[in-house]
């Protein structure tokens, strides 16, 4: 078996000890006879599985005991109506637009009621964060959203806008345990799992409980309701339970390494190896303004599309899988999430300067 | 490794051969260097994944060219919700209630328009399939619907309603490939693959094309447009990938014992030792109508609840698990889906008649 090093952005790489474990597991769960996914998911097992889930990633998260976490299907796609559906009361809500999901999210949104676009990035073609110190919040907004962190831009929030005091709502997908998150700043985050912490097709929620409402408009799916699922232990109808299962097992792997403090350095020590050499390169550099800098997703270009073609493939050649850039950006993007070790970051950097030095 | 006999009516077996096969493939799928659960679902290798698995099921169900064939999240739950919001265009539709899925979706359904209750047989708890020949179908009814299997109560529609002309609907979950379908009956037919297909977390949505509208509800959310998804093949954002892989191996097993018409002789092989023994049995007895019998669930009851109790903690035991019948039936229930081996029922049927000798 020979692994390539993958910087996807989602689906993504995950930690090759719980890839090993499930497969251990497959045919036969810890002695029970049968596969997790063949398992009833009223089952005390796979109660278990799911219970051990969430408390693990309370405690990795800190998250308090007045928030309800929720493991859903339909992506964040789903709750870019989702949101709005259940937690506009007055009909408004503040929008920050960093990126492609969070501008999605914006026009979905829109279905649902009065949603202004407070601040925006698209001038720059999302390369930075906008300064959000002081925003013209709406009186009625009953939400401010941001997407934390912008997968295909390679920007994070360092620094959470100033709501003046409305609810924070955050789209947490591509930085969901990247680094510790002071919940409490959120009425409500949320994310894929399908770039840091799992496989696609489970959504998790965290909702401050004073934000879960029953009087919903009639026409709101009764699986989308926040107040349904949360009433349900997240099992009104059948979950993706694998997917759980695994997401438990990347819980305890984060656990096993100390945490998210832990996370947090050695994503700082790994971005730190491919940044540095973005700024001491006289070939590649980085696209995003450099406080704004993910330490997740690392976008970066030669200037030439040619040479940006022939660098993708020849990494291709050599293990280093899905560099391309997105569309909109061009050029490369490694995302480097929790499961990518500091050796995969090394090597390409190895690489690049090998490159350099031949395409120079 | 030890397999026990899984009754459970789902998430449910699956056959060994495809869980060894994904166990083979977990670190490094076909020598791509990765698990297709970190594959991104815009790669070459997933498309090849989800594309032969569409032909396959195809093939498999025979599904003309003017249906479309979607891979959806949020189990038939959501759906319920999805069905109406997409078909009804007069804000009207007839179901027909044979189970607690069927009333789910009858109920759910009346947050969108004016729903009529054609038939039920609630009033001998779901054990039969009402005669369905001539029912007051409404004049402006967008679609007839109904639940092929009632996977709590073990009956089967063995004939369609007449739905004098109408479109029929079908929520096909505990049915799906257990035996030939003819889709052109139906303008859709849908179901959660947890029970005879894959792990859960995966639904299908098969559509003639005719009945996917652009022109929905503002509120509408955009994951739940058929037409957006039939318009992004499944992918306007990031599918169940693992989920799909899957079903695709459940779909070529399938293909490789001889398709539905071979699965349905073995399925009807099969329930038939469970459905002979239920017949001469002095202790236990079948609670359906016997012309309305699923292939798939079997429920069955001793009469005597503590004795109900005693057989079930007693197979326990004996490696039969989840034999528990539904709350709303009590007694038992055997789920003998594609994935149970003949083998299976047949030691069941021995153990309840060393049972039945034991406690006569």
């Amino acid at each position: 078996m020979s692994r390539v090093y993958n910087f996807s952005a989602g689906p993504a790489v995950l930690p090759e000890e719980v890839l090993k474990e499930a497969q251990e597991e497959m045919m036969d769960y810890r002695g029970c006879g049968m596969s997790v996914m063949e398992m009833s998911h009223r089952s005390k097992m796979f109660q278990t599985i799911i219970d051990e889930a969430e408390a693990d990633l309370r405690e990795l998260m800190n998250i308090p005991d007045n928030y309800k976490v929720l493991f859903l299907q339909g992506g964040a796609a789903l709750q870019f109506a989702g949101v709005p559906m259940n937690l506009m009361k007055n009909g408004v809500a503040d929008y920050i637009v960093t990126g492609q999901w969070a501008k999605k999210a914006y026009v979905e949104a829109q279905k649902y009621g009065k949603v202004n676009k407070v601040a925006s990035s698209e001038d720059e073609t999302f390369s930075y964060i906008p300064d959000c110190s002081d925003l013209p919040i709406d009186e009625d907004a009953d939400y401010v959203y941001i997407c934390m962190n912008n997968t295909i831009y390679g920007t994070v929030f360092h620094e959470l806008p100033n709501t003046k005091g409305k609810t924070l709502v955050a789209d947490i997908s591509s930085c969901f345990l990247s680094e510790p998150l002071d919940v409490t700043k959120f009425g409500l985050v949320y994310g894929g799992v399908q770039k840091n912490v799992g496989p696609s097709g489970v959504q998790i929620v965290i909702i401050r409980e004073d934000l879960i409402r029953e009087d919903l408009p009639q026409w709101v799916p009764t699986m989308m309701s926040y107040k349904v699922q949360a009433d349900n232990g997240s099992m009104y109808n059948t979950p993706p339970c694998y997917g759980i299962y695994i997401c438990g097992k990347v819980f305890k792997w984060i656990k096993g390494l100390g945490g998210l403090e832990a996370m947090k350095k050695r994503n700082e020590e790994k971005a730190a190896v491919l940044y540095d050499f973005l700024d001491s390169s006289k070939m590649f550099k980085g696209t995003v303004r450099k406080e704004d800098r993910s330490l997740m997703n690392v976008p970066f270009v030669t200037g030439d599309k040619d040479l940006d073609a022939k660098f993708v493939a020849e990494a291709k050649e050599a293990g280093f899988e899905n560099l391309k850039g997105h569309r909109t950006v061009g050029g490369m993007r490694a995302s480097i999430y929790n499961a990518m070790p500091k050796e995969g970051v090394e090597k390409l950097v190895e690489f690049m300067k090998k490159f350099e030095a031949e395409n120079a």
